[in-house]
Parts: structure tokens; C-alpha cells; sequence
């Protein structure tokens, strides 16, 4: 499986996610921090979750995303509780509400790396999954 | 805002609820924790979570809810790391991505019952504000 992967990306997820036979080929992204195939997956600690929503970065991150890929996600490592931004929880968890209802994006939360390398694996194979269960039921459907 | 609350809940999160102004209706629900016009909650501790993967209860559980609502959530508290249950984390995070990308279901995590509680009242919100744009965007289309 290839993924493509921003080079501002920090390289222990990248370990991680050879670990579990992914070839990353490494370049700038235009959008997203992760890239497979149709798939988009914007990864943030808690704290750059929380700064992006201060900033506003958030709102327009997934408004690329959403124009260009068909399946998107923001996947968040650290619990709210374990935050240094002085942002009150309750911003946090109206946003993750507003990213899941309004947005239509994918919001999946994590301990730590080796568990987002999994769970990137995990939102990759269901992807394929997806796709040939669509191809054989067109096929079906000739 | 009136919720329906089922009656094996646990009181303390029904009095997060009520502090953000829902009234609590207890009864004994077929379906969900809570249910609130279209949209139905499941709530699970992180330890209840990995429980109901081991037994197969989530699986139906969410079969249920899909057939009878519009919107259905599973909102787990605490993090994977804090569980007692012996499930192996990358089963947990499996579960996570198909309840998402294969059974359409909504997955949150927060550290509390506040924070529960403030997450729930969100979507109801985020629901209703669904609803009076899909009014609104009927009439302009008469």
C-alpha cells in the first residue's frame, strides 16, 4: 500500500506506518497531511486541534479537503482533558460535532502514534473494501 | 429540550443534562441510551466499548439503531489506554472504523460525563438546525 505524506509530517508516524507494510513516498501535500487514493487525513495532536480552531485554520483545512477527496478525516491524538491551550473544552467538542454533522468529515481520536498508524491502515483497507464491493456491483448491475 | 432517556442510564450524566437544560424523560427504550427526535446515542465507557466487541452486542446494537433513526452516534468515555478489558487496542480501533465507513454511524470520545453531556447536547442542536435548513431550502424550492 502506498500513502502519500506531507515532508512537514513528523517521521515517527511515518515508522510506524512502514511497520505495518505502507510505502511512504514523502512530498508536499496541497491538502492533508495523509493521502490514499481517494482518501484524505488531516492528523493533529490536541493541542494543534486546539490551536487550528483558535486560528480558523481547521474550517478552511477541511474545506480543501472536502473539493478534493471523497473520504475525509481528522484524526486527533491525545484526549481533551490532556490539553495545554487554554481553549474551553466545550469549543473542542463543538467542533468535533460541527466536523462530523455539518462537514461530513470522519473525526477519530487516539492515544499515540503506533495506534494512529493503525487506524490509518484500518480507514485505508475499508477504502479498498469499498471500491470493490462498488466495482462488483456495477459489474453486476450490466 | 426533551430527551428520552432509557432507565438502566446512569443518573449522574441525566444530571449533566439537565444542567445544560434538557428535561430527562425515563423510560425503558428498545433502542439507544438516548433518543432525541431522529437521533439516537449509545454511550458506552471505553470499558463497555470493548465488552460489547467481544460479545457481539455493538454490532446488533447498531443494526438496531440504523433501522429505526436518522442519526446515530456511539460516544465512548475515556481513552483506549485506560481500558481494564484485556481486547487487544488494534480490535478497538477496527471497530471504531467500521461503526464509521462501513455501518455510517458517528463516533465520539470524551474524558467525562460533562463533557458527555455537552457533546449530546451539541448534536441535538446541530440536528434541529438540520432540520429547520432542510425546511427552509423545501419552501424555496415550492
Amino acid at each position: 500500500m502506498i500513502i502519500e505524506v506531507d515532508d512537514r509530517e513528523n517521521s515517527v508516524l511515518n515508522g510506524e506506518l512502514e511497520k505495518l507494510g505502507f510505502e511512504c513516498v514523502v512530498k508536499r501535500l496541497k491538502v492533508g497531511d495523509y493521502v490514499y487514493k481517494g482518501v484524505c487525513i488531516e492528523r493533529k495532536t490536541i493541542d494543534d486541534f486546539c490551536g487550528s480552531i483558535i486560528d480558523g485554520r481547521l474550517e478552511k483545512q477541511v474545506e480543501r479537503m472536502k473539493n478534493e477527496f471523497e473520504k475525509n478525516f481528522v484524526l486527533i491524538s491525545g484526549a481533551i482533558k490532556d490539553r495545554s491551550s487554554e481553549i474551553k473544552e466545550n469549543c473542542i467538542l463543538g467542533m468535533m460535532v460541527g466536523l462530523m454533522m455539518k462537514s461530513g468529515v470522519y473525526v477519530g481520536q487516539v492515544d499515540n502514534n503506533k495506534q494512529m498508524a493503525f487506524m490509518i491502515k484500518r480507514i485505508c483497507e475499508r477504502f479498498d473494501e469499498e471500491c470493490s464491493t462498488n466495482v462488483k456491483g456495477g459489474e453486476k448491475n450490466v
